[in-house]
């Protein structure tokens, strides 16, 4: 089943909630919230037999009532009316349909379900997420079926990683922690029981999707095993793709049968496919998040060569500890790179790898270091450390450092760690598009990731 | 050379500052201020020959000329004048110092810093901190040399976490992130070229201290290899040591040489050290960070047995898998305690290991499954996952939690995910003395790390 036009799930125009609510706080209530009273620009229509009118809007008993073409329908009512509903939607030739509901499948209810993909299989030009799922969110158009109350969940900005969840719940909590450290998305997609498109479709279209650098998928078990790697294997061609696997263990994998009902597979089996597609995997959320970033964001790392630029000598000694764990090499500079930092910074810089500018580096300091650094062939990366805590540092390192990392000649990552002062800065710099981290060993796994994808 | 007194570097009632400075910013101007201004509420001196007032106090030429007693003399003249300014001391009969200044070994003044090493081998009852370093901070009683601005590094608040740091710039950020967690600390000392005091008297002395439950040793190379085995072995037997050891890596190594001039000594040395003796190795910030917390807040954890509760079961996956990839067991609950809580929950509650509440779960639902899981004879520690995004869940979650925990029969390690409104309730939870993290792969980590202590 090939899916054509997915991308009125991410780009309607006029968009039928299917069970929009008055009552607040439950999920119709809080989906056509989400269209029609936040960032969403198109129309909106109501659908719910028993209201006149809900937020203000018109509400029609069915979307055959509604005039205009519908480019999206998100459906959320109760089990038993969704047989109806879509046949509705299918008359009415919506282009794309989200359908929120449960109790299908995960509840043993397979008849019911089976009455629904035989719908959905006969209508294969028509993209169906769901059912079960928490759904859609689109950065810049504002689509957005997530129902979880926004004081708790907030949604992340603008970026270029597309995140495929399983999971409803990992979804949305990480959507929202996303949006606390001031990361970005492009699109988000939870495809719950995945009736009418799965991991696969999901990435063939983001394959093509031109806001989209790097696509992340939390996957419990594949829909059609076959169907994924083939999939995956072509896609991670053209974009990153970050798979981070829940039920890789024995018990892990039984705990998946319980919770999506789905077949996680053998550990080994998803090992094969992540090394023979070519896939970068990411062992925790924390990876995960490290990873996509530095995916998104940095050009590609050529060699294993890193230069470690400091302004606190431990923190460089477990940088080093870090980048030989995981096997990547101390870059060694050209003297004629070297004797130009030399030239311009004290007699008690340590201009050697780690480079340590010493706890009383300034912003011109670091500039000159890394402007030469970025210069010498011998370099591949750079993992730059900065203590911004340090007195003689000022805020204009923020703009040092952007004015480094905007080029993208080669990656730097960037670590900027500590409390409230640090997180201040650090949250500018990735408003800037620089790529930052916590901790030494979170930078050096990440460079990792990025080595071998490109290589 | 058995060192006494050591209270009295943290909790001074008189303290001399000797380089006490008017010029706003500089190390003796800061360190006064925070004798001065801030908690401490003992008696401080400046001592400054060309002030007669700084901040209000009288200003003395030097420490003879104070009648009281000294508890703490904090030194922070240049290098040259540190010989007179000792034997000053010494006459004066202070009873501690902490030594700031640096330009001795460190920089190649080896005549100088041998000087400075037997004048303190003469006094060996005086215990001396540094020179080159950053000094002591005492919670309880505000005695903090910390010279940083107070604008960049915050102060954690009273835990009981000492934290030894060979490195100042690591142990100041490290104090900064601390408290931006809201994590606490009792004590932390940064040492720097340890010519009076060294790691080993340190974990002597935290060894007796009642508010020191674990200690945490940044180290990048003991300065006398043999007296810190045999000092680590017994002191591991009485409270868990942490060791953070850069250097671990062949460049590493090398690096460690360049920053603090210690010899780093083999990785496979310290490997076998941290067995022999009984530490716990954190091979990241981050690790040290979560094992000093449950090591300090958690009972003992008597078995392998692990039961997971959560209200998400993509969460649940992912932490099923990080239990097993670490050799921890998942506990197999009793029949009584399963049926127990499924009398309380609804029937489509997964009521196995993981336990998921699922996302409609309740306050209520989670206290009376882990009210049961705690009194199960087959498991040893709870891993409890808690995402607060869920609506159903109200904010009283945070007493729940509480209440099991702070009776502390069993370890639980509260996983509580997500942006802004987790982290709310997370900072509720740390204050309530429970220990959270931020994602299941830390939390595995962390009961690991507990076992193998108590175990």
């Amino acid at each position: 089943m090939k899916i054509k036009n997915m991308k009125y799930l991410f780009e309607p125009k006029t968009v039928a909630i299917i069970g929009a609510s008055k009552e607040k706080g439950s999920i119709g209530n809080v989906i056509l919230e989400n269209y029609a009273k936040y960032k969403f620009k198109g129309k909106v229509f109501p659908i719910n037999p028993k209201s006149k009118s809900i937020m203000g809007l018109k509400t029609y008993k069915s979307v055959l009532d509604v005039k205009e073409d519908i480019d999206l329908a998100v459906v959320v009512v109760p089990a038993k009316f969704v047989e109806s509903v879509l046949t509705e939607c299918y008359e009415k030739k919506v282009k794309a349909m989200v359908m929120i509901t449960s109790g299908f499948d995960e509840i043993g209810n397979h008849v019911l379900a089976d009455k629904i993909k035989k719908l959905i299989n006969q209508n294969p030009e028509i993209p169906v997420v769901g059912p079960n799922c928490i759904g859609v969110m689109d950065v810049k158009t504002g689509s957005d079926t997530l129902f979880l109350p926004r004081d708790r969940i907030d949604r992340p900005k603008k970026g270029e990683v597309a995140f495929i969840s399983q999971s409803g719940a990992v979804g949305s909590i990480l959507l929202d922690w996303i949006a606390y450290k001031d990361f970005g998305i492009s699109k988000f997609v939870s495809y719950g029981n995945a009736c009418g498109c799965d991991e696969s479709d999901l990435l063939e279209f983001f394959a093509k999707d031109h806001e989209t650098k790097v696509i992340v998928s939390y996957l419990e078990g594949a829909v059609d095993g076959k169907k994924f790697f083939k999939t995956a294997k072509k896609v991670a061609k053209q974009k990153p793709i970050i798979l981070i696997k829940g039920g890789m263990s024995e018990h892990g994998s039984k705990a998946v049968s319980s919770h999506t009902g789905s077949l996680s597979g053998n550990a080994e089996i998803y090992k094969a496919v992540v090394k023979q597609a070519g896939l970068v995997y990411a062992k925790t959320v924390q990876e995960m998040f490290d990873y996509a970033r530095i995916l998104a964001k940095e050009p590609p790392m050529k060699g294993k060569n890193v230069q470690i630029i400091t302004d606190g000598g431990g923190f460089g000694v477990l940088a080093t500890d870090a980048l030989e764990d995981l096997n990547l090499n101390l870059a060694q500079m050209q003297k004629t790179h070297i004797n130009k930092i030399k030239k311009s910074v004290p007699d008690y810089a340590v201009i050697k790898n780690p480079m340590d500018l010493v706890g009383d580096a300034t912003d011109e300091r670091y500039d000159v270091a890394i402007k030469h650094t970025l210069e010498d062939n011998n370099v591949d990366a750079i993992l730059l450390i900065v203590l911004p805590q340090l007195p003689t540092l000022t805020p204009h390192i923020v703009d040092t450092i952007t004015n480094h990392t905007k080029k993208k000649k080669k990656p730097i990552a960037v670590v900027f760690s500590g409390g409230h002062y640090a997180e201040k800065y650090r949250k500018i710099l990735e408003k800037n598009g620089v790529t930052t981290f916590d901790y030494p060993s979170n930078a050096a796994k990440a460079l990792k990731a990025l080595y071998e994808f490109h290589n």
